[in-house]
């Protein structure tokens, strides 16, 4: 089984990250080196570029430009957001796709995303078993929000975490030097799951963070909140605030998206984002100065802060998906197992049921937030402080940064 | 003349930079050094401090965390927005300084800041001279805006330019992965010079930036703004437009204080800002995705992503302040003066008159911006290039920023 002979297709998938193309430079250098693959397609956008029939011939990429994909960030062949329809209900897509595995001869697909990639992947791999078209599979992780189940952490998390943590320190230093005081609320993505507003917390502990972090795994109150930025702007003097893009009210309904509320009291269009919502809301509350930061696409693609141990691990993941197929795997998806040697962090990879990965999401477990639910726990801390160690050497030109130029060749 | 003996006064003024700090151990380390400086201070809040008598013992501060100050953001003893009245109306604050001048004998009064920073100092220094109290007063420039008359440009400005750049180029990589599209809207400082939202060009020099730039130094035209971003969308199928927040129309009114206008059609209170008021009213043109980012406090205090350049230029520019002073010279501002030598960059001290400095602004030069207004020319490029270049030595602690740690000793 182990000698299956043909050529790879790589695709990247879903909302970007600043070291998801280490992982496509773990698949292509592994890919192109590996005797059993005999060519290395990287679709355009994603199952978009296999459907499109626009397939990149790798193997005609100069391997220097190859090398600085581990530097730059957001997904260099191109994302998409497509999602698969049931093949039971409607199979067209899953038989282009097996049209163009068929023409170029395709014998191992690489896919790389988070949730919803992973439900695309799964499909495409149950389909080939189905239809008896051998193929091997695989999955590799990537997501900033860090939730995909079943592996300690997820490839992109730390250098956004690193990213969010570093920008809170810096804005600390900043929206405390009047005397006047001020409130600062700092918005973070994350959905449905509070890893990355909880990375914020990382800044105070290291001596210059918020005061308050808000996740999107417990409900939020909204009087609540504005009595803790009023008690601590009244003892300190000023308050920073972090929150997730998620935070929503007991009745689930998300707080970027409430129009009206009794709190704040405005009706109109929200334009500014949540940030801006609830520094307005402190506003009237208190009287104090307020300014609203969403950090928006910078933290996901601020490959300048990107953790040296998230790009070794991306590119690690993308290898070993390319190892395990090459070996005679199928159907798994890449993940990360954690231990501690003579204290030291060691990650090494493991292997996970495409099935399994696709339909769960994994949140900040509760007992990582704190029980005035405005703030995580040291066992959170201690979670994510060694994933975001290192730093990388990233190449520059006039001290700005030299990012992959790929010719991207279509194949014939 | 040059054997004044007396303590020295050193304050931070008006908004904060990533290298603000670099000047104060400029200042502070050659103060404490000097033979002739018997003391040196560090008013809290700037001429506040002096006002309310809350001066630190900057000798009592360790001489370590005193250095962590080169790569620490953001004004470490405070800052204000202080207007001094004109004393001939009113010279209560003057006699106050005097009073606390007088009280620790001061005979060095060192003040960091942009415009409005140049002004008190001017005014401290005139007023001193009236009254025959012999001080040396000192002005040390300090504006991400690089907008103060007469030097070739300021501490703090190449750091936000690098940040501004940078960021650009990678959010560039961001904003374009999805085979749907976008229009991307950046907002950078700069209220009446466009010197920042110019760098942003430098993204676009080095292969991925803003396909158009703003300034405030020419009328804005939201119907020409509009068919261009139209014009490129169509073309590219992605559009990243750089916008300096202060723009206007060719009436002098700012577009971020627009409430309602012809062309978006809103008339809601604008929560967030410039980029999301123009990011929607792409979206309702052209009908594109689009995404607005403020950089916000981010672009002044990312220490991360300082010039090494700017970080030594501000250290050196609060060292020649004292050692000039010591030397006999007051009533004036530090500038630089650029030249090449084999055709490398070098910056060196100048000395202004600050009442020059404190009454003129010093915007783009018309020429440096392109006959459509909505980009700069290569003269600008080569300007601001050299000024960026350098990666610092951050110190870190567990891969984030170990910033200073002062211990803000009450001077008795």
């Amino acid at each position: 089984m182990s000698e299956l002979k043909g050529a790879c297709i790589f695709g990247q998938s879903g909302g970007p990250t600043s070291v998801i193309n280490a992982s496509a430079y773990g698949v292509i250098s592994a890919a192109l080196e590996n005797p059993n693959i005999t060519r290395v397609l990287g679709a355009e956008h994603g199952i978009k570029g296999v459907l499109n029939d626009r397939l990149f011939d790798m193997g005609q990429e100069d391997p220097a430009e190859l090398e600085l994909l581990k530097y730059t960030p957001s997904s260099a062949l191109g994302s998409c957001r497509y999602k698969m329809k049931d093949p039971d209900v409607d199979d067209t897509d899953y038989k282009r796709i097996l049209e163009i595995f068929k023409k170029y001869d395709v014998r191992y697909f690489f896919y790389n995303g988070g949730n919803d990639s992973m439900d695309t992947c799964n499909k495409i791999s149950k389909y080939m078993q189905k239809v008896g078209y051998e193929c091997r599979v695989m999955g590799v992780p990537k997501t900033i929000d860090n939730d995909l189940f079943g592996t300690d952490h997820c490839p992109g998390f730390a250098s956004a975490a690193k990213y969010i943590a570093t920008s809170c320190m810096e804005v600390y230093q900043d929206a405390r030097v009047y005397d006047t005081g001020m409130v600062c609320v700092i918005e973070i993505m994350g959905r449905h799951a509070g890893w990355l507003a909880g990375a914020a917390a990382l800044a105070t502990v290291y001596g210059a963070g918020p005061d308050l972090v808000y996740l999107p795994e417990v409900d939020f109150d909204m009087d609540q909140f504005l009595t803790d930025v009023d008690r601590i702007y009244k003892e300190k003097g000023n308050c920073m605030v972090a929150v997730s893009e998620g935070i929503h009210y007991a009745d689930g309904s998300f707080v970027s998206e409430a129009k009206t509320s009794a709190t704040d009291g405005f009706g109109h269009a929200q334009l500014g984002g949540l940030a801006a919502m609830l520094a307005d809301a402190v506003k009237q509350k208190t009287g104090a100065k307020v300014r609203g930061i969403e950090l928006s696409l910078l933290q996901r693609c601020g490959a300048h802060l990107a953790s040296e141990t998230d790009i070794e691990e991306s590119f690690m993941s993308g290898k070993a998906a390319v190892e395990n197929a090459a070996a005679g795997i199928t159907d798994k998806m890449v993940g990360f197992e954690r231990s501690y040697e003579d204290g030291r962090y060691v990650c090494k990879t493991k292997l996970l049921g495409l099935t399994d990965v696709a339909n769960t999401e994994k949140k900040v477990p509760l007992e990582w937030i704190n029980a005035a639910h405005n703030g995580v726990e040291k066992p959170f801390i201690d979670y994510v402080l060694p994933l975001i160690q290192g730093e990388p050497k990233l190449p520059k030109q006039d001290s700005l940064p030299r990012f992959a130029r790929l010719k991207k060749v279509l194949a014939k």
